[in-house]
Protein backbone atom coordinates (compact mmCIF):
# COMPACT_ATOMS: atom_id res chain seq x y z
CA UNK A 1 0.00 0.00 0.00
CA UNK A 2 2.44 2.47 1.29
CA UNK A 3 5.18 2.03 -1.92
CA UNK A 4 1.61 2.27 -4.22
CA UNK A 5 0.43 5.57 -2.46
CA UNK A 6 4.31 6.90 -3.25
CA UNK A 7 4.87 6.18 -6.54
CA UNK A 8 1.98 7.54 -7.55
CA UNK A 9 2.24 10.69 -5.85
CA UNK A 10 5.24 10.93 -7.57
CA UNK A 11 4.22 9.85 -10.91
CA UNK A 12 1.76 13.19 -10.84
CA UNK A 13 3.69 15.61 -9.75
CA UNK A 14 6.53 16.36 -12.03
CA UNK A 15 7.64 19.37 -9.86
CA UNK A 16 8.51 16.73 -7.40
CA UNK A 17 12.03 15.47 -7.35
CA UNK A 18 11.69 11.16 -7.22
CA UNK A 19 12.91 10.21 -4.04
CA UNK A 20 13.21 7.48 -1.85
CA UNK A 21 10.66 6.83 0.17
CA UNK A 22 10.23 8.70 3.49
CA UNK A 23 8.26 7.00 6.72
CA UNK A 24 7.62 8.59 10.01
CA UNK A 25 10.86 7.05 11.62
CA UNK A 26 12.95 9.09 9.07
CA UNK A 27 10.96 12.61 10.27
CA UNK A 28 13.49 14.42 12.55
CA UNK A 29 11.76 17.46 15.09
CA UNK A 30 12.79 20.60 13.84
CA UNK A 31 13.48 19.70 10.38
CA UNK A 32 12.51 21.73 8.03
CA UNK A 33 10.93 21.17 4.47
CA UNK A 34 12.45 22.72 1.23
CA UNK A 35 11.86 26.80 1.38
CA UNK A 36 10.08 26.39 -2.14
CA UNK A 37 7.69 29.57 -3.23
CA UNK A 38 4.57 29.99 -5.75
CA UNK A 39 3.12 33.13 -7.01
CA UNK A 40 -0.70 33.86 -7.48
CA UNK A 41 -1.39 35.20 -10.60
CA UNK A 42 -4.55 38.12 -10.72
CA UNK A 43 -6.91 35.27 -13.06
CA UNK A 44 -5.58 33.05 -10.61
CA UNK A 45 -7.09 34.76 -7.43
CA UNK A 46 -10.22 35.73 -8.96
CA UNK A 47 -11.06 32.27 -10.21
CA UNK A 48 -10.42 31.00 -6.93
CA UNK A 49 -11.96 33.86 -4.87
CA UNK A 50 -15.30 32.98 -7.21
CA UNK A 51 -15.17 29.97 -7.17
CA UNK A 52 -14.87 29.39 -2.87
CA UNK A 53 -15.02 32.90 -1.48
CA UNK A 54 -16.78 36.06 -3.18
CA UNK A 55 -16.15 38.76 -1.32
CA UNK A 56 -15.83 41.52 -3.19
CA UNK A 57 -12.11 42.38 -2.45
CA UNK A 58 -11.22 38.76 -4.57
CA UNK A 59 -13.21 38.65 -7.51
CA UNK A 60 -13.68 42.15 -8.57
CA UNK A 61 -10.37 44.83 -8.47
CA UNK A 62 -12.45 47.89 -8.84
CA UNK A 63 -14.71 46.73 -5.72
CA UNK A 64 -11.09 46.22 -4.27
CA UNK A 65 -9.73 49.27 -3.92
CA UNK A 66 -12.63 50.70 -1.89
CA UNK A 67 -11.99 48.14 0.43
CA UNK A 68 -9.30 48.27 3.25
CA UNK A 69 -6.97 46.86 1.18
CA UNK A 70 -7.00 48.97 -0.97
CA UNK A 71 -7.04 46.57 -3.96
CA UNK A 72 -7.17 42.69 -4.92
CA UNK A 73 -6.50 40.28 -2.62
CA UNK A 74 -6.51 36.17 -2.45
CA UNK A 75 -8.64 34.34 -0.13
CA UNK A 76 -6.70 33.16 2.84
CA UNK A 77 -7.98 29.71 1.80
CA UNK A 78 -6.19 30.36 -1.87
CA UNK A 79 -3.14 30.98 0.45
CA UNK A 80 -3.72 27.88 2.56
CA UNK A 81 -4.04 25.35 -1.06
CA UNK A 82 -0.96 27.31 -2.62
CA UNK A 83 1.03 26.42 0.11
CA UNK A 84 -0.21 23.07 0.48
CA UNK A 85 1.12 22.34 -2.79
CA UNK A 86 4.58 23.56 -1.46
CA UNK A 87 4.22 20.84 1.54
CA UNK A 88 2.96 18.16 -0.74
CA UNK A 89 5.52 18.77 -3.33
CA UNK A 90 8.59 18.87 -0.52
CA UNK A 91 7.33 16.16 1.34
CA UNK A 92 9.38 14.20 -1.01
CA UNK A 93 8.46 11.08 -0.96
CA UNK A 94 7.14 11.15 2.75
CA UNK A 95 3.88 8.22 2.76
CA UNK A 96 0.95 10.47 3.95
CA UNK A 97 -1.70 7.95 5.37
CA UNK A 98 -3.44 11.10 6.56
CA UNK A 99 -4.50 14.70 7.17
CA UNK A 100 -5.76 15.06 10.17
CA UNK A 101 -7.02 19.21 10.71
CA UNK A 102 -4.68 22.72 10.80
CA UNK A 103 -3.86 24.29 13.75
CA UNK A 104 -5.04 28.16 14.14
CA UNK A 105 -4.67 29.90 10.98
CA UNK A 106 -3.65 33.28 11.02
CA UNK A 107 -3.92 35.64 8.09
CA UNK A 108 -1.67 38.53 9.28
CA UNK A 109 -1.12 40.46 5.52
CA UNK A 110 -2.79 40.51 2.40
CA UNK A 111 -1.29 38.43 -0.69
CA UNK A 112 -2.03 40.37 -3.63
CA UNK A 113 -1.33 39.37 -7.04
CA UNK A 114 2.56 38.57 -8.23
CA UNK A 115 3.36 38.51 -4.58
CA UNK A 116 5.81 35.58 -4.64
CA UNK A 117 5.62 33.14 -1.49
CA UNK A 118 7.84 31.20 0.15
CA UNK A 119 7.01 28.86 3.33
CA UNK A 120 8.85 28.03 5.72
CA UNK A 121 8.22 24.41 7.19
CA UNK A 122 9.04 22.56 10.00
CA UNK A 123 8.20 19.12 11.98
CA UNK A 124 7.68 19.08 15.65
CA UNK A 125 5.14 17.15 17.92
CA UNK A 126 6.41 13.47 16.37
CA UNK A 127 4.53 11.17 18.54
CA UNK A 128 3.84 7.46 17.36
CA UNK A 129 0.48 6.26 17.86
CA UNK A 130 0.22 3.93 21.03
CA UNK A 131 -2.70 2.01 19.56
CA UNK A 132 -1.24 1.73 15.80
CA UNK A 133 2.43 1.54 15.71
CA UNK A 134 2.25 1.33 11.76
CA UNK A 135 1.55 5.13 12.15
CA UNK A 136 2.59 8.02 13.61
CA UNK A 137 1.36 11.60 14.31
CA UNK A 138 3.23 14.67 13.33
CA UNK A 139 2.76 18.55 13.08
CA UNK A 140 4.39 20.89 10.69
CA UNK A 141 4.10 24.47 11.33
CA UNK A 142 3.90 26.35 8.57
CA UNK A 143 5.38 30.60 8.29
CA UNK A 144 4.67 31.86 5.03
CA UNK A 145 6.33 34.86 3.73
CA UNK A 146 6.44 37.46 0.74
CA UNK A 147 9.06 38.89 -1.26
CA UNK A 148 9.36 41.36 1.14
CA UNK A 149 9.91 39.16 4.66
CA UNK A 150 6.99 40.23 5.38
CA UNK A 151 4.61 37.12 7.17
CA UNK A 152 1.47 36.75 5.54
CA UNK A 153 0.15 33.35 6.96
CA UNK A 154 1.25 31.48 9.83
CA UNK A 155 -0.54 28.32 10.53
CA UNK A 156 0.12 24.21 11.29
CA UNK A 157 -0.77 20.92 9.90
CA UNK A 158 -1.98 17.94 11.72
CA UNK A 159 -0.72 14.79 9.72
CA UNK A 160 -1.03 11.06 10.28
CA UNK A 161 2.41 9.72 9.07
CA UNK A 162 3.39 5.55 7.80
CA UNK A 163 5.41 3.50 9.68
CA UNK A 164 8.17 1.76 8.37
CA UNK A 165 7.05 -1.48 7.33
CA UNK A 166 8.47 -4.36 8.70
CA UNK A 167 10.18 -6.49 6.14
CA UNK B 1 -17.07 51.75 0.89
CA UNK B 2 -19.32 49.47 2.50
CA UNK B 3 -22.08 49.70 0.28
CA UNK B 4 -19.89 49.12 -3.27
CA UNK B 5 -18.57 46.14 -1.57
CA UNK B 6 -21.69 44.50 -0.69
CA UNK B 7 -23.99 45.31 -4.00
CA UNK B 8 -20.61 44.52 -5.89
CA UNK B 9 -20.78 40.74 -4.32
CA UNK B 10 -24.49 40.62 -4.44
CA UNK B 11 -23.99 41.18 -8.53
CA UNK B 12 -21.35 38.34 -8.44
CA UNK B 13 -23.13 35.90 -6.16
CA UNK B 14 -26.46 35.02 -8.48
CA UNK B 15 -26.67 32.17 -5.63
CA UNK B 16 -27.20 34.50 -3.48
CA UNK B 17 -30.60 36.89 -2.38
CA UNK B 18 -30.49 40.09 -3.08
CA UNK B 19 -30.90 41.47 0.73
CA UNK B 20 -30.68 44.48 3.14
CA UNK B 21 -26.79 45.22 4.35
CA UNK B 22 -26.16 43.90 7.54
CA UNK B 23 -23.61 45.12 9.69
CA UNK B 24 -21.55 43.90 12.99
CA UNK B 25 -24.91 45.13 15.00
CA UNK B 26 -27.23 43.17 13.19
CA UNK B 27 -25.39 39.97 14.33
CA UNK B 28 -26.54 37.97 17.38
CA UNK B 29 -24.10 35.59 19.48
CA UNK B 30 -25.66 31.86 18.45
CA UNK B 31 -27.57 33.28 15.37
CA UNK B 32 -27.36 30.26 12.70
CA UNK B 33 -26.75 30.79 9.12
CA UNK B 34 -28.84 29.10 6.78
CA UNK B 35 -28.17 25.46 6.45
CA UNK B 36 -26.49 25.42 3.25
CA UNK B 37 -25.44 22.44 1.43
CA UNK B 38 -23.19 21.16 -1.52
CA UNK B 39 -22.02 18.13 -3.41
CA UNK B 40 -18.43 17.63 -4.69
CA UNK B 41 -18.17 15.68 -7.84
CA UNK B 42 -15.26 12.86 -8.34
CA UNK B 43 -13.83 15.43 -11.31
CA UNK B 44 -13.54 18.45 -8.95
CA UNK B 45 -11.92 16.64 -6.07
CA UNK B 46 -9.53 15.42 -8.32
CA UNK B 47 -8.49 18.76 -10.12
CA UNK B 48 -8.34 20.28 -6.81
CA UNK B 49 -6.35 17.59 -4.85
CA UNK B 50 -4.02 17.87 -8.67
CA UNK B 51 -3.91 21.23 -8.51
CA UNK B 52 -3.51 21.56 -4.76
CA UNK B 53 -2.73 18.56 -2.48
CA UNK B 54 -1.86 15.87 -4.84
CA UNK B 55 -1.43 12.90 -2.14
CA UNK B 56 -2.21 9.84 -4.13
CA UNK B 57 -5.95 9.28 -2.22
CA UNK B 58 -7.02 13.15 -4.08
CA UNK B 59 -5.89 12.27 -7.26
CA UNK B 60 -5.96 8.67 -7.84
CA UNK B 61 -8.59 6.40 -7.77
CA UNK B 62 -6.62 3.36 -8.53
CA UNK B 63 -3.98 4.04 -5.77
CA UNK B 64 -6.75 5.96 -3.46
CA UNK B 65 -8.08 2.29 -3.17
CA UNK B 66 -5.13 0.68 -0.82
CA UNK B 67 -4.88 3.83 0.74
CA UNK B 68 -6.69 3.67 4.45
CA UNK B 69 -9.87 5.59 2.71
CA UNK B 70 -10.42 2.68 0.58
CA UNK B 71 -10.80 5.35 -2.62
CA UNK B 72 -10.50 8.65 -3.96
CA UNK B 73 -11.43 11.40 -0.90
CA UNK B 74 -11.60 15.04 -1.03
CA UNK B 75 -8.76 17.44 0.04
CA UNK B 76 -9.43 19.40 3.48
CA UNK B 77 -8.66 21.95 1.69
CA UNK B 78 -11.50 21.10 -0.99
CA UNK B 79 -13.70 21.37 1.77
CA UNK B 80 -13.21 24.12 3.50
CA UNK B 81 -13.11 25.85 0.29
CA UNK B 82 -16.18 24.39 -0.75
CA UNK B 83 -18.49 24.97 2.41
CA UNK B 84 -17.06 29.11 2.61
CA UNK B 85 -18.66 29.30 -0.41
CA UNK B 86 -22.07 28.23 1.51
CA UNK B 87 -20.88 30.92 4.48
CA UNK B 88 -20.53 33.59 2.16
CA UNK B 89 -23.78 32.76 0.44
CA UNK B 90 -25.31 32.68 3.55
CA UNK B 91 -23.89 35.54 5.00
CA UNK B 92 -26.72 37.71 3.05
CA UNK B 93 -26.06 41.30 2.68
CA UNK B 94 -22.72 41.21 5.41
CA UNK B 95 -20.29 43.26 5.23
CA UNK B 96 -17.10 41.60 5.77
CA UNK B 97 -13.98 43.55 5.84
CA UNK B 98 -11.95 40.86 6.23
CA UNK B 99 -11.20 37.63 7.32
CA UNK B 100 -8.55 36.98 10.17
CA UNK B 101 -8.07 32.88 10.32
CA UNK B 102 -9.25 29.95 10.69
CA UNK B 103 -9.47 28.14 14.19
CA UNK B 104 -8.42 24.56 15.05
CA UNK B 105 -10.02 22.69 12.07
CA UNK B 106 -10.49 18.62 12.19
CA UNK B 107 -10.92 16.61 9.58
CA UNK B 108 -12.74 13.87 11.45
CA UNK B 109 -14.61 11.57 8.94
CA UNK B 110 -13.76 11.33 4.55
CA UNK B 111 -15.60 13.29 2.07
CA UNK B 112 -16.18 10.80 -1.12
CA UNK B 113 -17.42 12.00 -4.49
CA UNK B 114 -21.29 12.65 -4.36
CA UNK B 115 -21.47 13.12 -0.70
CA UNK B 116 -23.94 16.23 -0.17
CA UNK B 117 -21.96 18.18 2.97
CA UNK B 118 -25.10 20.79 4.98
CA UNK B 119 -23.26 23.42 6.85
CA UNK B 120 -24.43 24.57 10.26
CA UNK B 121 -22.73 27.74 11.02
CA UNK B 122 -23.03 30.10 13.81
CA UNK B 123 -22.17 33.17 15.61
CA UNK B 124 -20.19 33.86 18.61
CA UNK B 125 -17.39 35.98 20.14
CA UNK B 126 -18.61 38.96 19.20
CA UNK B 127 -16.31 41.96 19.73
CA UNK B 128 -16.34 45.67 18.72
CA UNK B 129 -13.31 46.83 18.12
CA UNK B 130 -11.76 49.24 21.43
CA UNK B 131 -9.03 50.99 18.51
CA UNK B 132 -11.78 51.05 15.75
CA UNK B 133 -15.27 50.95 16.47
CA UNK B 134 -16.13 51.28 12.70
CA UNK B 135 -15.37 47.39 12.86
CA UNK B 136 -15.91 44.68 15.23
CA UNK B 137 -14.98 40.99 15.84
CA UNK B 138 -17.02 37.86 15.31
CA UNK B 139 -16.10 34.25 14.74
CA UNK B 140 -18.29 32.05 12.73
CA UNK B 141 -18.02 28.37 14.25
CA UNK B 142 -19.06 25.37 11.33
CA UNK B 143 -19.62 22.11 11.81
CA UNK B 144 -20.20 20.07 8.59
CA UNK B 145 -22.24 16.84 8.03
CA UNK B 146 -22.70 14.49 5.36
CA UNK B 147 -25.77 13.13 4.18
CA UNK B 148 -25.61 10.28 6.71
CA UNK B 149 -25.56 12.93 9.67
CA UNK B 150 -21.76 12.26 10.50
CA UNK B 151 -19.37 15.08 11.34
CA UNK B 152 -16.80 15.61 8.50
CA UNK B 153 -15.36 18.87 9.92
CA UNK B 154 -15.60 21.19 12.65
CA UNK B 155 -13.70 24.48 12.22
CA UNK B 156 -14.28 28.04 12.73
CA UNK B 157 -13.49 31.25 11.02
CA UNK B 158 -12.26 34.47 12.76
CA UNK B 159 -13.92 37.63 10.92
CA UNK B 160 -13.61 41.85 10.71
CA UNK B 161 -16.98 42.71 10.37
CA UNK B 162 -17.99 46.47 9.48
CA UNK B 163 -20.38 48.47 11.74
CA UNK B 164 -23.25 49.84 10.54
CA UNK B 165 -22.14 53.81 9.08
CA UNK B 166 -22.95 56.97 11.25
CA UNK B 167 -25.25 58.52 9.17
Amino acid sequence: MAAGEASTRLDDAPRQERAALRYFEDLEDGEHLPALSVTLGEDDIVAFGAAYDPQPFHVDPDAAKESIFGGLVASGLHTLAACTRLVVDGQKGLVVVSGLGLDSVSFSSPVRAGDRLTIDAWWSDLKRSASKPERGFARLNCRIRNQDGVIVADYAYRYLIASRPIT
